[in-house]
């Protein structure tokens, strides 16, 4: 979050002009917030960063799939990643230009095909089988069907080994020896319109250095296609990743930085061998996660081997901390003036030991009925949601301008039955 | 699974009679079917291998909350441990006997407290907050609250970290230490009836010898609250954990192996002090794990640094082996007759690296088309899937005496954006 957009009044915590104590009242907890102005500057940040070429900044909406959150961001101009035929049907919805959509994924079913050639969408083809399905299925459709490879680029950014998806061991990808033997294949497959190259090296990337690798080995594959079959490829698209600073002493990298590392590289190579695809970025986390915010309320605070305070959110509503064992940073939205007292571990409510939410930190002092805000949860944490121990999923507020206003109803007991049939014999 | 429900009829695996190419052909893909007597079965071991003492069953409907399953479950006797006001809701639905609902968990909102007073279930109380709590809001409703505390007897047994509940350091129970303390506590408050003592040592449990240390604490505290207080608890339960063998080659301990290890110490702390409270046993994944099989097609095969299955089923689906590494059989459902052809590492369609279902296996020849049938996931399966990628969930069938009946429909895309809104100023 901009820290413009927090401040403190009354000693609650107050977001884009908005009390948080007064949100939590007015919409229950758990509640996610998510402040548009955040989103619209980290959508322009990364849109001027790479003004200077031919670019375009595909949202990759895996990271928050909210509707407001893809219109706010088609305002801009965004394109988007999908990675699913839910997904898609997402981004058509809300008037995304198709022109402008690449689906991912490395495990696309038949109907994923067919719903993305009749839709006219590009797809980010990950296999061989893959390919030939999409030449096979656009055949039959009577369609064509345009294409790039996402390749296995062989790097290893630092991040957690869940998503490092370039790695050479991960499941995604062309293997970076095979890149040119597959567009051989493409070429001569029939309703195939080969338009661009895809890698995608991983996620939470905050030292830039490998993004500069990976462009090296993108222009070069580019240049090397290009030469082999007299191929231009119209679009080079060098995936998302940009990290945030979870920690307040993390480094924070910003799309100008990263432009920094991979423009010079781009730039350089183009005027080398005069092929300048247009460039494509797919940043999620970075657009998203610092518009969001967890309230969840205290339960219950138990002194026991260590002092934990049992909230009413957990890992069914934020799981990167069960899963990555990431950290966000935890306020206390109601005692915003007041010193650190204690050491509290932060829990949810879910059966399980690792429903942690933050250890070990020092907060004001804590009782039952205060509000914590979990910070920088705007992106992969509704996302990942589940219903887990049978809990509904909780309401989404939008803030702007100093307006909330509800995008996501809170799930009712009703919704965890929806689709359920009992067979009468057992009635 | 029992094996006497799986068979091989022309290369098909069959279970309960029914071929599991054509459930698949019937309800789509992926599918979950759960055999409904392999839960009968599993639930009668337990209920007779206790029948020597007065005792009760409670499903942990954590590990499975379909309708239908708690129908069945019902049917046969069971109570159910709810965790949540969704379960206990659930729970009441399907009719199960509000004298054998316990609530547990370790942080309940004041809605939930409230809800469970006026079901008139009892309440596991984790906290001297919600101790305090339960006390108040049933003088509120102007009614007793009936509870049990939850002990954290300090016990580790070997199991994943992120399910060891009863470890000194987790955030679960009163500490063993205090619990003298708040049964004192519970004397004092108005409209409290205390009833028993229970704990939950954590789950996937293969070495039973950990059940008999809690038993020993539990019974030693049950003699204390006496001594000290003149009361005699109503019942003990001792939580649920039981494991199964996920490898081929686990242990695979049964409901009576476990009451061989407790229910001498159970009996012979009886008859040395005169106290016999009721026996609890909380068992969940034992209940249903080997009832659930997850069918699933391949999209692709790629071969790149392994050679990678990619199906339609990932860790939205069935999450245990991304979050705990867990193992999980693997089958090719239409290719039962064919020896080991190939190592082939099972991944999902989700953006991660993690999403990863079995790694290494030695599989018959796998082609795309194929269909894969994943065992063992009738528990935490279904219960904690997602719709992460915008995946709507899949269906459940429901296998009995050679009939298949669909239990919960597949989700639809329209499933993913009900109840949201775009703000009118964004259209
Ligand atoms: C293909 C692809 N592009 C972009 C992203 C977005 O990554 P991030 O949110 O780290 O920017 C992902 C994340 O999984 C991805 O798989
Ligand atoms: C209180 C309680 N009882 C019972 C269970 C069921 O455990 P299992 O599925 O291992 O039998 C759980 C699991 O989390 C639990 O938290």
């Amino acid at each position: 979050m901009k820290s413009s957009n927090f401040s403190v009044n009354n000693g609650h915590l107050i977001i884009n002009g908005l009390d948080t104590v007064e949100l939590a009242r007015k919409y229950g907890s758990p509640l996610y917030i998510i402040c548009e102005d955040t989103i619209r500057e980290r959508f322009r940040e990364f849109r001027s960063a790479f003004s200077g070429v031919k670019s375009d900044i595909y949202y990759a909406m895996k990271a928050n799939g909210n509707l407001a959150i893809l219109k706010i961001l088609g305002s801009e101009g965004a394109g988007v990643d999908v990675f699913s035929a839910g997904e898609l049907y997402m981004a058509l919805l809300t008037g995304i230009n198709r022109e402008k959509i690449l689906f991912n994924g490395n495990s696309k079913t038949d109907r994923e095909l067919k719903f993305a050639i009749s839709s006219g969408v590009t797809v980010s083809v990950d296999s061989i089988d893959e390919l030939n399905s999409l030449s096979k299925l656009a055949a039959e459709l009577d369609a064509r069907a345009s294409l790039a490879f996402r390749v296995n680029p062989d790097i290893s950014p630092e991040t957690h080994p869940k998503i490092s998806t370039g790695i050479r061991t991960s499941k995604f990808g062309i293997p970076h020896d095979d890149v040119l033997k597959v567009y051989g294949m493409a070429k001569e497959l029939d309703n195939i319109d080969i338009k661009g190259i895809h890698c995608h090296i991983g996620s939470q990337i905050l030292k830039l250095d490998v993004f500069g690798e990976a462009m090296v080995k993108m222009m070069d594959l580019v240049e090397l296609i290009r030469d082999e079959y007299d191929l231009e490829l119209e679009f080079l698209d060098i995936g998302g990743g940009l990290g945030i600073p979870y920690h307040e002493d993390d480094p924070a990298p910003t799309p100008e930085d990263l432009a920094d590392v991979i423009l010079p590289i781009f730039k350089d190579k183009s005027a080398k061998t005069g092929i300048s695809p247009r460039l494509i970025l797919e940043p999620g986390r970075y657009i998203v996660a610092d518009s969001g915010v967890l309230l969840c309320r205290v339960n219950t605070v138990k002194r026991a081997h260590k002092t934990f305070v049992g909230t009413d959110a957990g890992f069914n509503l934020l799981a990167r901390p069960m899963i990555y064992n990431a950290y966000h940073r935890i306020l206390v939205a109601n005692r915003m003036d007041q010193p650190p007292a204690e050491t509290y571990t932060i829990v949810g409510p879910i059966c399980e030991s690792g429903d942690i939410l933050g250890e070990d930190r020092n907060l004001p002092r804590i009782e039952k009925g205060d509000l914590l805000a979990i910070l920088d949860t705007g992106a992969y944490g509704f996302s990942m949601s589940s219903q887990y121990n049978q809990r509904p999923r909780c309401a989404e507020v939008l803030v702007s301008g100093g307006h909330d206003e509800l995008i996501r109803e809170e799930e009712a007991v009703g919704d965890l039955i929806a689709g359920q049939t009992i067979p009468d014999r057992l009635l």
